[in-house]
């Protein structure tokens, strides 16, 4: 089982003295800028061709100015391209909730990091997925925020119309305390939604097993918002929303990396360069299409879930899968978590995994997702629920 | 610049002694088993997969058994996949004949090895062209005897109904007395060839300057032979068979690594996961157009290059590129030697490219091509050829 960080001298960067998050110690995917060390993003080529950064990005900067300690930069899957946290060149980060399955990626090894206790909260990145599915299946606290919520400078960029920064934490009070510092805004019980939306179809669509697994969260939730109702999160289907995603998101990534693929021949794992592949053919009439979809997608979200309501979803369809499958085993898995993922990168929704639930002895999350600006209130919810469970 | 050798304990294995290559070294491509060494294939992903072997390929036990020494493995494009020689993992070999140029691949260590003097001769592989290509950018003897010749036993396949055991030499004295031992044939001045065909659609493709500067070599082949004439290698076009070698090998290659890719999603140049994803998404149709195009190309070959008569051709349309080189501007360069190699591949005639031309200080061959069975044949000429110009 492999370290969640990646090879290098240790790296330890204290915080300021005095602030909000002093005694807190964190790891940053190496997808962001620490001024002095490469930012590796997950791929032996990167680094090579792009300079030592001298500035550390802004989530970075802002959670040291906070006075939490740096102690690391963590494993990520290849320039954020994947979703379950097998990295050929830098190694699968440890799942300790879950040994034998993958942690979940593409911040696999920030959800690693702080689920082995090397580290109080972590930093990750959820373009399509990458801070919830580790959330889900490491058994951690995550956060997708708003788009656009957090400023990006800094971060690797895979696909800037659906990427965000996002967080790990064990508990929902060190969760609330960095959701703070990073959201700039109180986490307070008065901002508690009044609604809460089940979304029968994500329900429909995870496995029957974690669908039920979910249900006595499920009942706390209800229980703590008030009224709560049963709807559709995507008429059309998840899977038609997903398609959009993996129409939109593989196309925008193309346009990222498709400069350093031309100039640079890297090494790749396989499903990844055959990702970027794909990509390159995505016809103009499907990215038109699937354009359309998402504006149809963020109207149903802003019908759906208006300021007070919530709604909430299986964050994955399944525990972690186990490590090293094939392929052909794998795809038909990937595509499924990306039917519960896809709503985040396609609307900019803000989205909270909550842990709790067990499947089989493997951890799986319950989302609850907001209206857009509605972060505080989601990381609240998390926090008065947690006190809720501890009575 | 880089080792010719893949990484690892130095290897020597003497050769059987009082043989007839006694006192002659030999390095093997590292598609080919060595006993008690991993067969590496150009990719870390490969060993890690595919068992040490316990007994040495065939043409390797060959020479040893002639009484040639074996002093090391030699650098392969991944999986035989490259034409040029440039690979990310195991490095590129130097080319000594066009420092800052590449070796040409995929049997560019071997190539290296012998241009350096690191060894008399060295096996390698030749599917589209990978003993041909790098025999001609580093200035050296290169033969792909008949498809079907040799015994590929212990060979790594890429595409069965193409692959080949090829191996180089600085001189034409060695050339011949290795072509002895792996032909099981005598090399013998009656086989010389009484008609010269002077591929004009080859010389054609070739840029100007190269087949300019290989005109020389061609009137000292037409003394040595006799009687000359031009026509055309390809009728329907070189790059029409290019197509259709370009539609059949990679799709052979595409089923000989699958499983692999599929089981174990290696790391790969981006550039080959790219050909190889292409590679599968090849139609039934356009295999079915290439099968019967290269039934054509077969029958025009026996026409023009009947036993008795040899056809001349530039082995490479230009000397090495430059290392380092983008995708992008790769890919024509790529392509047009393709132009030139694909009729080996496609029809499996045996073809011997000679050195001795250069263009610009940089070496560029000139190829000789006969018919299937007439591999002795060939070799005759190059030593011929090179007795005449010692005169």
């Amino acid at each position: 089982m492999t370290s969640p960080f990646v090879a290098g001298p240790p790296v330890r960067i204290a915080g300021a003295p005095g602030g909000p998050l002093g005694g807190l110690s964190f790891a940053a995917k190496d997808l962001f800028d620490v001024a002095g060390l490469p930012t590796g993003g997950g791929n032996p080529d990167w680094a090579r061709r792009h300079p030592v950064p001298t500035r550390h990005a802004w989530a970075v900067q802002r959670l040291l100015d906070a006075g939490a300690t740096l102690i690391g930069k963590t494993i990520t899957d290849e320039v954020s391209l994947g979703i379950l946290g097998e990295n050929p060149f830098d190694g699968t980060p440890l799942n300790p909730a879950a040994p034998g399955h993958v942690p979940g990626g593409s911040s696999s090894g920030s959800a690693s990091a702080v689920a082995q206790e090397l580290c109080d909260t972590a930093l990750g990145t959820d373009t399509g997925g990458s801070v919830r599915v580790p959330a889900s299946f490491c058994g951690l606290y995550g956060i997708r925020p708003t788009h656009g919520r957090l400023d990006l400078t800094g971060m690797l960029p895979q696909a800037p119309s659906s990427d965000t920064t996002g967080w790990f934490a064990r508990d929902a009070e060190t969760f609330a305390r960095v959701a703070e510092v990073l959201l700039d805004e109180p986490i307070v019980p008065s901002s508690l939604p009044t609604t809460l939306v089940v979304a029968v179809d994500a329900f429909g669509l995870a496995e029957a097993q974690t669908a039920a697994a979910l249900q006595p969260m499920v009942r706390r939730l209800s229980a703590l918002v008030g009224y709560v109702r049963e709807d559709l999160l995507a008429p059309p289907g998840l899977s038609v929303w997903a398609r959009a995603q993996r129409t939109l998101q593989p196309w925008e990534a193309w346009q990222t990396f498709k400069d350093w693929l031309d100039r640079d021949n890297p090494r790749l794992q396989f499903s990844v360069a055959r990702g970027l592949v794909a990509a390159s053919a995505i016809p103009e009439s499907e990215r038109q299409w699937a354009a359309l979809m998402r504006a149809e997608a963020r109207a149903r979200l802003a019908w759906l879930v208006p300021p007070g309501t919530i709604l909430c979803m299986p964050t994955t369809p399944f525990p972690a899968p186990r490590r090293g499958l094939s392929l052909a085993t794998l795809e038909p898995l990937r595509a499924r978590i990306s039917c519960l993922a896809a709503h985040g990168g396609l609307t900019g929704v803000p989205q909270v995994s909550l842990p709790g639930t067990v499947v089989d002895g493997l951890p799986v999350g319950l989302s609850i997702v907001g209206a857009p600006g509605s972060d505080a209130a989601l990381v609240a919810v998390a926090r008065a629920l947690a006190m809720e469970m501890r009575r």
